[in-house]
């Protein structure tokens, strides 16, 4: 058996390959309360202005401006109270000359008034107060439809249903919205080096670990995942497990036997699936044999099963096709730029990709491996908050350059950032 | 009836105050497959090496290194292959001169060889294969031990369970794990001016956006959430409802109804239930009214009404405590510095919070405004993915100046950042 000669491509084609694919899932509807991390399918269009009404957006006195000219410390003005009003209740009272109607936040400005003095702008009596200052027009008013007109759209197609945007959907009525289908995944980890977690060791076995992470780094994108059994490194019984998963799932994601092999059967797999294959080998380490392919409007992932690899390959290729699928605008990783707090010297043809912990140090944004980073490793990815990114070449990176950094965890160990 | 005085104290104290409780959620034991996202309650100490065995991290051949001295391409040396395995078997072979054993990546090295040659650096025939270059004693050998040894700490108490966490807990054959549980969150939406998001608008009212908004953040921390009833303004049933939600949450969060004014019961609300007032104001837009009390070992967070302050009393307060509580070690937002390409120029005396849109642009990481940013403003809220974190003064901020940025999403739009 001869070697398959692999190509690599560059990282940025290979995602490129990835979500250029016209693939996508399909157009339903959810409630408002399930649309969260669902990606819209329809713009939704302002339907009415925000703010409806002109509203005070502090606990005051809603006046009229005209009133207030000259008022000052050696001058105070008097105004007499002559309703009062909580949010959500509208004055039947017009604001007459020196008059004022005790507003709350939110509350939708009487008829006559046009400025709000805040409370603590004010000397209270009982049914009256004073000012020292003067107000202008519309001085402490949020003006009706100052934030969006109707016809505005407030939400994009392809947008993630964020917390704000369910906030927006809410204040605009939408009891159900149009979005694209989540994916469903499933992951079939290959090897007849496997155990399952709960089995006792055996020599030359280890227990399967990128199946469960893959599991989790599915349903951090809120993700339905099914895991298929651990196939015997049999091609026949392969072919069918595969089949078996892509009948029932938009992507289907194998770990390990993407090696150049005796015992790697994908490729016969993908040629048995009619599979297209978009690449099998990237410019990168480590993953370099991570391999997608594309079959009946279905995703196949090939994976290393080295779990550094496995988790490399899952943010860079499985995240972005994730969300072209769901017709997202922003389907890539934050990219950040940071110091290297530590020598990386080993010079890499390839890009090298290392698992990393990001820190704001209340000066400058800092980055050091978190831990032992081989291609097998497992531990170093449980302390990372990002991935160091560094371009291949015949020079290695010292302390104190700046690199970039993709983060892949969004909590920070430091304070020292707060003002 | 006068003005509350509240004296107003920095974002950080606030955030310290918040994080120094005493109060944590009860440790409880999970299934590994819904372990992702609790926090360790206990030490996870390596049983076994990792590598538990020398192993081939490569298809190749595994074979005596001081077999290939001298090799050259002028003077190429050659192997007889007496053996083959996969991952997962042991050769019962003892590798002798000039001898090798075929090896797939992830099988144990065989008796005798230590070194392995990849399949890319040999000419292959039958039963036999050359090489043109010698290999040091563990060349391309995977050492056992070389990533962690028995007795390590591979987990620490207090570190979040993330993807990495689940795969590190599979191959030590954790089927269960000791965490901190996570706290469960009532939510009430308080003021007579919110209709529900199916109502048909009235006069003066709008529909309820921080209650979803609020049950959707929460959901990103993969926490349960109850709403409660939207109140009426009164005292005395909403004493009740905040004593219902807290005997049934460890958090109860209100939103609205935190304004100093006639209408604000949360004062002598937090009288009736004999809370602690941590804080009622922060030096802080928007959001400043924020109050965060404590009673009976659950907290209290007095969230704005209007809804850029809610999300960022939430993002500042109660995602904290939420880690905080569930034993976490890394409990801050991951901050970063950005370009801002917009003029900020309005100078505030307080900490400015501002919903923007952080892009690496390939140089560097720049950060605008969402869009119309007020307190009451929801459509920003929805497209950004950061907040702006401005420190308060006397000047403002001109585009081109590094300034300090929350991420609050962790996509971006763009890819210019790949090489």
């Amino acid at each position: 058996m001869t070697v398959e000669k692999r190509n690599p491509i560059p990282v940025r084609e290979a995602i490129d390959r990835v979500v250029s694919q016209n693939i996508y899932t399909k157009q339903i509807e959810v409630p408002l309360e399930d649309s969260a991390n669902y990606i819209l399918a329809e713009d939704i269009v302002a339907t009415y202005e925000i703010p409806r009404f002109n509203k005070s957006p502090y606990d005051g006195f809603a006046l009229r401006s005209k009133d207030t000219e000259g008022a000052s410390g050696n001058h105070r003005i008097t105004f007499t109270v002559i309703d009062h009003i909580g949010a959500g209740s509208v004055s039947e009272k017009e604001v007459g000359p020196f008059e004022a109607v005790r507003i709350m936040t939110g509350a939708e400005m009487p008829k006559g008034a046009d400025a709000v003095v805040m409370l603590e702008q004010t000397v209270e009596d009982k049914q009256s107060f004073t000012i020292r200052k003067s107000f202008d027009i519309n001085e402490n008013v949020s003006l009706k439809g100052e934030e969006t007109q109707i016809g505005d759209i407030v939400l994009n197609k392809g947008q993630q249903i964020n917390p704000g945007g369910i906030a927006v959907l809410a204040t605009y009525g939408y009891t159900h919205v149009k979005v694209f289908d989540k994916p469903s995944i499933g992951i079939i980890a290959t090897g007849s080096e496997l155990l399952e977690v709960g089995d006792e060791l055996e020599p030359g076995k280890i227990r399967n670990s990128n199946g469960p992470m893959i599991v989790a780094l599915s349903q951090k994108l809120s993700l339905d995942v099914a895991s298929y059994q651990i196939q015997e490194d049999d091609l026949k019984s392969s072919i069918q497990v595969v089949r078996d998963a892509m009948s029932k799932h938009d992507i289907v994601i194998t770990t390990g036997g993407v090696s150049v092999g005796d015992f790697d059967y994908l490729p016969q797999i993908y040629d048995a699936i009619n599979a297209k294959v978009l690449f099998n080998k990237i410019a990168m380490r480590p993953g370099s044999v991570t391999t997608v392919a594309v079959a009946d409007g279905k995703y196949l992932f090939g994976l290393s099963g080295n779990p550094s690899a496995c988790f490399t390959g899952f943010e860079l290729y499985v995240k972005p096709a994730v969300l072209h699928m769901m017709g997202a605008t922003a389907i890539y990783p934050q990219i950040i730029q940071a110091t290297l707090m530590e020598d990386l010297t080993k010079a890499n043809p390839f890009t090298r990709f290392v698992r990393a912990i990001a820190t704001f140090n209340g000066k400058a944004m800092t980055v050091v491996p978190s831990g032992f980073n081989k291609s097998g490793a497992v531990v170093a990815i449980a302390h990372s908050n990002a991935m160091i990114m560094l371009p291949g070449g015949t020079r290695g990176y010292q302390k104190g350059y700046t690199v970039d950094v993709i983060l892949t965890e969004s909590q920070a160990y430091e304070m020292d950032c707060f003002i």
